[in-house]
């Protein structure tokens, strides 16, 4: 849980051993704190784009100040928090020019932890091919700078599809905040809404909302369940009936309730209904809970295979169609899974649980359009390098190795999953559906 | 252009210390040689699926031995060269339990430098949601044994879609032979053929055809050449008329012509017609020309960034409009081009590359439509780390880093990114189209 090679770099004679040494210097990340709720501070502007206005409307209503884009060459000394080059109407290579421009003179002006957002125009909804080749191109700008700007600074890029852009909103205060710390060189479609946009309390976006979450009792379900109660939301903490104990304890914690139930148990989804059925719909539901059973192939048992697909991804599947099919999620329902890097790039010893969380993803893309008919979003979280007490079983090198091995050479915390589900499973976020985000400092382990 | 390492460890003392010390014992690659036509061999395959039938007459057409699946568990000592899992028609979870049992059974009959490839359902094809979370499930799967496997042997994923199962031929060819040497961990795609299946001569699948290599007076386009060459083509190259020597050098080995032409120029497309004027259209394109100019973004020159993206981007996207617009290219003509690793995941120092590389995609994927109407393909390879004399400049300590961190743990050679584009220039290949097939070994740094 602790990382000690953070600590020393930080300290002078640390920051100095790994100065000369030439090692990574990870900056300790910042992190949002309870009653901030801005967005970061000044931000930069440029890019003539269909979204500016949205844009502009967005930093008024959070008193976001914006500082003037240097259109002259040379370096500025004005340092800001955050940039947002609005490219969505670049329609040909020469307009690319645009970005080099930008980010050339204002790379040295982005402070330290400063948020970077690209918004563009996805290459399926271009009408002209040289318009979908340079928003494609985006891409590689985005993951490039998010691996060489350094000094915690993260780079997003975010597609918005021609119609949307008044669903910009929660993605813009996710990404331009302190909330997104752990996530850089993502690459996000805003679609049209699924559901009706309704007034929004900022301040507490899930207030009476009903939510719910797997593996609630410790490590990262807990985080959820905190930062989701922490928004408003009324939680249902759920784990295995071994784990009651810890289970009632995370539910008093978030001052929520505690559900005993095992998500493989052939009677699982008839102990949700009932549960459903005296308390009420949800409108948010993390399936989170999931287990590792690691070996290579020819040394794995058929029961370490079998539990963890069972675990993670029979259930959410199976509890997903329940949900939906049973009118147990609530018009404006947000569903969000938790598949991980390895479910992407595949990791030695982990094919049981890489082809559940590959699954994970089979199950998010395919269910997604089904959920929009019933104004449902189904999303997933991909994390990385997560410090919990898993990830301290590790051996020391390979955790070293797993740590240092993203662009922000650091494990994440299990809060940075936790506000990555909290965006997706935000009221405004209705525009966010079937996407696949990883919380992973950009790791080099997974895509 | 000298692996010591690879040499080093597969010395008896090497062998010693690398075992003793825990480090990487990467295999030399066995590639394709002349005159080698067939399969590996014997071959396990499994699998109940639409598939099978296709797999056992390309078998029966190439001598290929195929061995019994063992249905028991328990050591087999026979080893095998090959494996082919037909998970076509696998429709729910519990299914995945097959591919478990066939891999953890027969993991260790594997020989050396083995070819292992599950063939599939795309999701985007598949008619129910569980059936599309199972196929989708497979890419974890996949990477993960490719990641675990080692000793060579490479592991990929091929999707094929219904109504395509008799396209599978070349993909099969190339999959299950030592051209495929440096591809693993990697997922393509099969739809219905672009074009007619014309009569196929294996031997010389080239023969009579035209091709165009940019960029092919040395290095990874002087092996596209010859591997083209090699396989029946009359090779066109071209290069800058500043690299005229080398060029007219590289025409002549591989019997073909010299074209000097700066594909920058504004005249370029006007050139290219004229010649193809004189000379007739093509068959075969391939867009190899690349340069790379390296820099942080603030110190990155506009030259720099412009002339990267002209030489990368827009002269590739100029060109396949031209040809395409202009019948340069024959009904049954195949478009190649050369993305990277750094388009797909980008690059610290590298954001023009990236973002040209990234772009190529976008073209690759933008374009495939509308050349398919023409019966023409258009896909990319993205190479990994390649031992050139542009990556023999690289640094010692970053270059160890390129070349190891992959599956593999080494770099490709020009020809393994040669064959591949020639698997995808091969007329049988019409079923491949707005593809990104890496040849990088399963680099972790690139997706």
């Amino acid at each position: 849980m602790s990382d000690r090679y953070l600590s020393f770099v930080n300290s002078p004679w640390g920051h100095w051993f790994a100065k000369t040494a030439g090692l990574a210097q990870p900056l300790p990340l910042q992190r949002h704190r309870s009653g901030q709720q801005r967005l970061v501070n000044p931000v930069i502007v440029a890019g003539a784009g269909r979204l500016a206005d949205e844009v502009q409307r967005v930093f008024r209503a959070t008193d976001t100040v914006t500082a003037q884009a240097a259109t002259i060459k040379g370096p500025s000394t004005v340092k800001v928090q955050g940039a947002v080059f609005d490219a969505s109407e670049i329609v040909d290579l020469k307009q690319l020019d645009e970005l080099y421009e930008f980010f050339h003179t204002n790379a040295k002006r982005l402070g330290q932890h400063a948020r970077v957002l690209v918004l563009g125009t996805a290459p399926e909804h271009c009408t002209a091919l040289p318009q979908a080749v340079a928003q494609r191109a985006l891409e590689g700008l985005v993951r490039s700078l998010a691996k060489e700007l350094r000094r915690a600074i993260t780079v997003q890029l975010v597609y918005v599809a021609p119609g949307a852009e008044g669903v910009l909103e929660s993605s813009l205060r996710f990404f331009l905040s302190r909330r997104s710390a752990y996530v850089s060189g993502q690459v996000v479609r805003l679609e049209k809404a699924v559901d009706n946009a309704l007034e929004i309390d900022w301040d507490l976006p899930l207030k009476g909302r009903r939510a719910l979450v797997t593996g609630a009792s410790r490590g990262i379900g807990l985080a959820i369940a905190q930062v989701l109660a922490h928004e408003g939301a009324q939680v249902v903490c759920v784990d295995v009936p071994q784990a009651l104990e810890s289970l009632q304890q995370a539910a008093r914690q978030v001052g929520g309730s505690a559900l005993a139930l095992d998500i493989t148990a052939s009677d699982a989804t008839t102990q949700l209904q009932a549960h459903i059925h005296e308390h009420g719909a949800f409108d948010v539901v993390v399936h989170n809970a999931g287990i590792t059973r690691d070996k290579t192939i020819a040394k794995m048992s058929e029961a370490a295979w079998r539990s963890v697909l069972a675990v993670n991804l029979e259930a959410p599947l199976q509890l997903s169609l329940a949900l939906l099919q049973g009118q147990g999620l609530n018009p404006g329902g947000r569903i969000v899974c938790v598949s991980s890097i390895s479910g992407i790039a595949g990791n030695p010893g982990q094919s049981n649980y890489a082809t559940s969380k590959a699954g994970v993803i089979g199950l998010v893309q395919g269910l997604a359009p089904l959920a929009a008919a019933q104004q449902v979003t189904v999303n997933a979280v991909a994390p990385g390098f997560i410090e919990t007490l898993m990830t301290a079983k590790i051996p020391l090198m390979i955790r070293e190795a797993g740590r240092r091995m993203n662009s922000l050479s650091q494990g994440g915390q299990p809060v940075d999953v936790a506000q990555t589900i909290a965006w997706l499973a935000h009221p405004a976020s209705g525009a966010v559906n079937g996407q696949v985000v990883r919380v992973c400092g950009q790791s080099l382990l997974g895509a």
